[in-house]
């Protein structure tokens, strides 16, 4: 009955198409498996610290919701997302400063999805993105795949550099703003309030949407809060929030807070895409949303991580040779490192391997393809003496190469 | 601070790409709201029945799952799928006469991104789809979506019409064949072993992938257990598997099993999409099945399945008028009936709303835009009681515009 096998299948002569063909595997995940060799202390990934996750309240929720919703919580759900999910979310963003409606909120299978569907409705071939320079790969993985180019805007302290907006956008004419304004991925960098108010004063003037992706916001452990773009900018701003740095990533559930008749587009992609966010997740987190365990939760996460990040700053002071510098985030999992202009994180990295301990090099993070004397660390996925070692280590790996 | 209070947000005048603006909302959904009146029987959605969904077992699996791999469960995970379940999928697939290795599986959330991958890979604008006339319609949306064009194959009583399937390649060149082998949907029909066997020939023989699109394909309750495409046609056959017809569609967990080089590219095209499927839904869904409670629960719901297809079709005996025909399904949710070709399926459904029964008209199943005088029943999600009841109604409203 096998009648192929005597017949060759060639899959090879199947009309694939060349921009996936094309697409570069992301560079991270093939650092991580690297780093996940035994006995590598890794500061490559961005994953938050597992023995955070609330796995006794999860549980709990997940029977809750079973005895709530019975079948309804297995069942075919809604491409926007669950209802009371929706609902709880415009609530708590209208609690928090940025006037929601249910009609304002899509679920999304984690914050990537609501990139991708974003990118779907904004992007073709040879649309501009102005964004930082460096900013989110796996961002610039979907951008690419729609066949973006960049309009990348350097960074200071403060975030994206905004005298060099205005004329970016001039040149450009970018489709989207994209930016990671809060502690972020990879730099820690947070937007200050005066650049917020800027970029959102030039997007309205040049009537860019804003996409502001904005995973880490809720994990400030230190400094003053900031109004997000969202809460200031109102319908000039699509926001990208997900519960994978708050709760845990494995759940898949994000969300999109933005214009109504955007997300009517960004719904129909979606119904093509994956018909709706498991609904099953969706009940169980509103379970654990609702009955209030979410803000003590975070409280918790955010000490944890304020330790880390503070052991992290103090053996860097202490074995980091002079020539170096780094940033000091206030929130979030990540900072940055500059090395000297002559060293490149890329050629240190197989010498750190060699050493037991890995990070991953900056430059796929540039959309201009510079930044080849970075790299990022990541603090909330290691322990205190691991912490220590490993920066220890890559001391001693960058003073032997100054 | 809030700087848009003055100044409109001219979101109509962001530049949302016309081929996302043009995309059809699923018209299913549409009905699916109308239909869901109260009061209203409805046959109109593809719902598994809820009351067979294992609420109990699958508390018990996440409480297995989660003492079992700890935070693992919870966390962010691998792009192609948790392995354990790879290695569960491939190592059931062989056992069924598929003969896979955990390389040819890749987990997808649900059935509907599986295709929404696919069509990624091998579908660009002007590309022909060779497709059963009629069709799953949430593949057409996603086929659309990417441009493509259709070489639609008539069906009868033993689905594709097979003498007509070569003289389509030649003509139209398809860049793949997508075929709902198993009692599809919408027709209930069953594709017959010895136009398998030719389909793959074909295949093979134009190198065309087939994608076999198989919800349906366990849920048979009546005839002889044919052997699947792909355990027929090997790498000839990409296979779009899930769960959500035997345990419950809101996990949204499905699978691929394909050709290991196409599901590289596919892979990397997920990583894009949703990064991974929640590893939460696929440790919940391994503790599962692993624990061998599939089997039995499948059991059941073919016996509830072929009981309400029975009450169907004596109903319709018993209650439709001479000159309407339908399908006698095997196995899965759905059957399909055939009016007189002067009546409208579309035409009659307000005037069946009206009479609180609902159900799906056929015509956007069809690729070529014929099937005005048909519609789809669904039976897997009423009771008996509404199953006579509104195939009554149905019969007297057919008979009235006889």
């Amino acid at each position: 009955m096998v009648v192929t096998q005597n017949k060759e299948v060639r899959t090879d002569r199947w009309p694939v198409n060349p921009h996936v063909k094309n697409l570069q595997a992301s560079i991270l995940r093939e650092i991580l498996k690297t780093s996940s060799q035994p006995g590598v202390i890794s500061f490559a990934g961005g994953l938050p610290a597992p023995e955070m996750f609330p796995l006794a309240d999860l549980q709990q929720a997940l029977i809750d919701a079973v005895a709530k919703y019975g079948a309804d919580s297995m069942q075919y759900s809604l491409t926007r997302g669950v209802p009371l999910m929706r609902e709880l979310l415009a609530k708590r963003a209208t609690e928090r400063g940025t006037k929601s409606e249910v009609d304002n909120i899509i679920v999304t299978t984690g914050g990537q999805q609501a990139i991708e569907l974003i990118a779907r409705t904004f992007i073709s071939a040879g649309s501009y993105i102005l964004t930082e320079n460096p900013t989110y790969v796996g961002a610039l993985q979907v951008f690419n795949y729609y066949g973006a180019k960049y309009a990348p805007v350097a960074m200071d302290h403060e975030g994206m550099i905004i005298d060099q907006v205005e004329e970016k956008i001039r040149e450009y004419h970018p489709s989207i703003i994209y930016t990671v304004s809060n502690f972020q991925n990879p730099t820690g960098i947070t937007l200050s309030l005066e650049r917020r108010k800027a970029l959102i004063e030039l997007a309205l003037k040049y009537e860019i949407p804003i996409i502001d992706d904005n995973p880490y916001g809720d994990v400030r452990f230190a400094g003053e809060p900031l109004p997000t773009l969202k809460s200031i900018g109102g319908d000039a701003v699509i926001a990208v929030r997900t519960f994978s740095k708050t709760i845990a990533p494995g759940f898949r559930v994000g969300w999109i807070n933005g214009p109504k008749d955007i997300l009517d587009y960004i719904e129909k992609s979606k119904q093509c895409i994956d018909l709706h966010t498991s609904s099953i997740n969706q009940y169980m987190l509103y379970e654990y949303v609702a009955s209030g365990k979410l803000e003590p939760h975070i409280e918790r996460i955010k000490t944890d991580y304020r330790e880390k990040r503070d052991v992290m700053l103090k053996a860097m002071e202490e074995h980091f040779p002079d020539g170096i510098t780094w940033t000091h985030p206030e929130g979030g999992l990540f900072l940055w490192v500059e090395l000297p202009s002559h060293m490149s994180g890329q050629d240190l990295l197989p010498k750190a391997i060699d050493l037991k301990v890995a990070y991953v090099y900056g430059q796929p993070f540039f959309p201009d393809g510079s930044g080849l004397n970075t790299l990022r660390l990541n603090y909330s996925n290691a322990s205190h003496e691991n912490i220590l070692t490993g920066i220890k280590r890559l001391g001693k790996l960058f003073k032997d190469h100054m």
